[in-house]
C-alpha cells in the first residue's frame, strides 16, 4: 500500500459538483492506497476575503490571515463528508489540528515543522485525510497563511514529512507544456521534467507551479505530478534529473511581460560603480534581473541597463533618484513594454550552439535583443513586448518542440 | 474598571457597514471598561452552510460542525481589525484558541469548561477580546457547535466564568416586549424582568432569547440586558427576582402556534392508563405539553387530549398507533390549527383572580378554551388558532399592559 498526496486548487473545488468530482478521483486512488488530500478554498472566496481586507484597510496581520484562511474550512468539510458518505473513512483537518507550525511571517509564513507522529496516527485511523492547504499556526497559537502558491507548498511539505510515494498537483491544465498553448497551439504536454527545468520555467513565466513548492520537492527528492482534475489523463512528472533517461536539449520556451527596463546613462566609468548601484537597490529589496553594462571610451559616458519586476519599477526609480549625488548619472529612462523570453533544458549543459540558434532565430524574425542572461540550463533574452508571440512561436519551432 | 460582555447576532454583523456600527458601540464601552465581544456569523452564512449539508445529505457530525462554525472566522477578524485600526487593542479568538471545551454532542454541544486563566491572560494583553460564538472544541480536538441560540450561550458562559459585571445581548429589537408588537402595536418595552419570567416567555413563544442562555444566566446570577444594535436606547434588563422592586402581576402575554392537539378517545377508564400513554411517548422523547383528561361515566369512554410540538406530531401519531393493542383506544384525532396563549408574571404567585380574568376575557370574546396548563408564574390556554390575535390583544388590554 502506497501513500499518495493529492492537491486540488480553487477551480477544482469551486462548487458542490466539482467537489463531488474530486471525491471520485480520490475514491479511485483510495482503493489501493492511503491518501492525503490538500485543498484550497472555493475559487473566489479568498479574493472576497482580500476585498474585505482592502475595504476596511486592515493592516492587522493576525486578523488578515484569519480571513484569508477561512475558506478552506468549507471545502475540507464538504469533501470529507462526501467521502464518508461513500463509506471511505475520512477526516477533515485544519492546520492547527495537525499542527502545521510556521514562523510569525503572517501572509507569507514559512513552515517550520509538521507533526509527523500525529499525522501517522490519523493515517492509522482513517483512509483519507483531507487537509486545509495554505494555512498553519505559529508558536503563539495564531493562524498564519503561507502566501502565494501556499496550498502547493502544504501538499509538498506534507508529502515530504510523510515520505509519500507521490505528490499529485491537480489543476485546470493537463500538465506542463513546452510553451503557452494560448500562444502556440502546437505546444506539447511534457511527460517528464527535471526539478531544475520546472524551477526555471516557474521563475520565467510558466504559472503552473510556484517556485517555492518545486524547491521544496527538489530538496526532498519527491516525485511531483501536475495533472488535470477534469480530464482523466497522466500529467507531467517532475523528477530528479538523474531519473531522466533522455535529457532534452530544450524542454520549453517561456515568456514573461512582467518586466520593466531601466537605463541609466552618463555615469562616470570608474571601478565599483555597478557594485554601488546594485548595492543600493539590493538594500531596498529590489529584484534586479538582467544587466547589460556598456563600458565607455571616454570614461564619463558609460551606461547600464537592467530589468526589475513591473510592480517594483516606481520604487526603483525613486531610490535611484534619491541617490543621484552618489551615482552621478545624467539620465534615467524606463520602458515597461518589454518581454523576457527564455528557453530551458537540462541537455543544454552538454550541448553547444543552443544560444546561437536562439539569437539566429530572433534575428531571422527581425527581433532586436535588448539584454541577455544565462544559466547552465536557461537562456533568457529581453525584447520589445510587441514581438513576444512571434518570438515564442519561432523559437518553439526552431527547437523542434512541436514534434 | 468593569468587565462587560457584549454579544451581537447575525443581523448586527450582516455586512461591513453593520460591523463598523458594532465597532462604534464597542469603542464607546471600551473607553472605561475591558470588553469581551461575542459574535455570530454574518446573517445568511450559517444557512448557506446548512444548505450545503442538505445538498450533499451529510450525516457526518465532525464535518457538519466544521461547516456550521466557519462563518464566525470572518466576522471576528473583521471587527477586531476595525477596532485595531481605531487604536483599540483587540484580538480575534476562535473557540479552540481559548479553549471552550464542550462534550461530544455535535450540533448541540454543551460547554464543559472555559479556560479562565487563559482568558484573563488575554484580557491583560488586550482591551477587547472578539470571540467566535456558537463554537467550541471537544476533548479529541474537533470543532463542535452549540446548537440553537448558541452565540447567546457562549456570551453568558464567558460572562459567568469571567465574573463579568454585565452581559449585553444586542439584537434587532429594542428589548423584551409585553407582547409581540406585530400583533399589538401598543406593546410596551419591559425595563426589568425576572429570569423566571424570561424563561417562561422564551418557552411560550417570545423568540428574543433562547431558554438555555437564560437558564445559564439565572444559575450564575448574571445581569443580562437585551437591547438593539441600531437604536441607542437602554433595553430590557433580566435580573434576579430579589432585585425586582415591584413585581408585575402580569408582565407579558406570549403566544405560540407551534402546537398540535391530539385527542384519543374510547379508552378503557382504568387506573394507570395515562401513565401508560405518556410513558410510551416519553420513552420516544416526545415533548407532551398540555393534558386534559375526561373521566368517563361508563368506564370505557374516557378520552385524553394533549399537545405536542408541530414537528413531533407525525412521530407521536405513529407511536400511538403502533401501541394500539396496549392502549386500546378507539379513535385518534389531531388538530394543528391551535395556539397556546400564555400570561406570565412573578406577581401572580401572591395574587388571586389572574386566571379568572384570563378566562373571562376570552369568554367575552367568544373564544373557547381547549386546554389549560399553569405554573406558579404562568397560565397557558390552548385555543383555536384563528383567534390568536384577538386573544393576545384583549388579554394585553385586560391586564393593563398598554400603560
Amino acid at each position: 500500500m502506497s501513500l499518495i498526496v493529492m492537491k486540488f486548487g480553487g477551480t477544482s473545488v469551486a462548487n458542490i459538483d466539482r467537489i463531488k468530482n474530486v471525491a471520485k478521483i480520490v475514491e479511485k486512488e483510495a482503493k489501493n492506497n492511503k491518501v492525503i488530500v490538500v485543498l484550497s478554498a472555493m475559487s473566489g472566496v479568498t479574493n472576497q476575503m482580500q476585498n474585505y481586507i482592502d475595504e476596511i484597510n486592515s493592516q492587522q496581520s493576525i486578523e488578515n490571515d484569519l480571513l484569508l484562511t477561512s475558506g478552506e474550512n468549507v471545502t475540507i468539510a464538504l469533501l470529507s463528508a462526501i467521502l464518508n458518505n461513500k463509506k471511505i473513512k475520512s477526516i477533515p483537518l485544519l492546520g492547527w489540528q495537525i499542527p502545521i507550525i510556521t514562523d510569525n511571517n503572517f501572509q507569507n509564513a514559512k513552515i517550520l515543522n509538521i507533526d509527523n507522529i500525529r499525522l501517522n496516527n490519523f493515517l492509522e485511523q482513517f483512509n483519507v485525510l483531507v487537509i486545509a492547504g495554505f494555512q498553519g499556526i505559529n508558536y503563539e497559537g495564531y493562524i498564519t497563511s503561507l502566501g502565494r502558491g501556499g496550498s502547493d507548498t502544504t501538499a509538498v511539505a506534507i508529502a515530504s514529512v510523510t515520505n509519500a510515494d507521490r505528490c499529485d498537483i491537480y489543476t485546470d491544465v493537463e500538465g506542463v507544456y513546452s510553451t503557452d498553448p494560448n500562444v502556440v497551439p502546437e505546444a506539447r504536454k511534457i511527460s517528464k521534467l527535471a526539478f531544475e527545468e520546472m524551477l526555471e520555467m516557474s521563475s520565467t513565466g510558466a504559472k503552473v507551479l510556484h517556485t517555492r513548492s518545486v524547491e521544496l520537492a527538489m530538496k526532498n527528492n519527491l516525485v511531483l505530478q501536475v495533472l488535470s482534475s477534469i480530464t482523466n489523463k497522466p500529467g507531467t512528472f517532475i523528477i530528479d534529473d538523474n531519473n531522466l533517461i533522455e535529457k532534452e536539449i530544450v524542454s520549453g520556451v517561456s515568456y514573461s511581460s512582467n518586466e520593466s527596463k531601466i537605463t541609466i546613462s552618463g555615469i562616470p566609468d570608474k571601478p565599483g560603480i555597478s557594485a554601488l548601484i546594485f548595492g543600493i537597490l539590493a538594500d531596498k529589496n529590489i529584484n534586479v534581473d538582467m544587466i547589460v553594462q556598456n563600458i565607455s571610451q571616454d570614461g564619463i559616458n558609460a551606461n547600464i541597463t537592467f530589468t526589475v519586476p513591473n510592480n517594483e519599477l516606481n520604487y526603483a526609480k525613486e531610490i535611484l533618484q534619491n541617490n543621484l549625488n552618489k551615482i552621478n548619472f545624467k539620465t534615467l529612462k524606463t520602458d515597461q513594454k518589454v518581454s523576457k523570453i527564455s528557453v530551458i533544458g537540462m541537455g543544454m549543459m552538454s550541448q553547444s550552439g543552443v544560444a546561437q540558434k536562439m539569437f539566429k532565430t530572433l534575428a531571422n524574425n527581425f527581433i532586436n535583443i535588448l539584454a541577455i542572461s544565462t544559466s547552465e540550463i536557461k537562456i533568457s533574452v529581453l525584447i520589445d513586448e510587441k514581438f513576444t508571440n512571434i518570438a515564442v512561436k519561432s523559437l518553439h519551432e526552431a527547437y523542434n518542440l512541436n514534434k
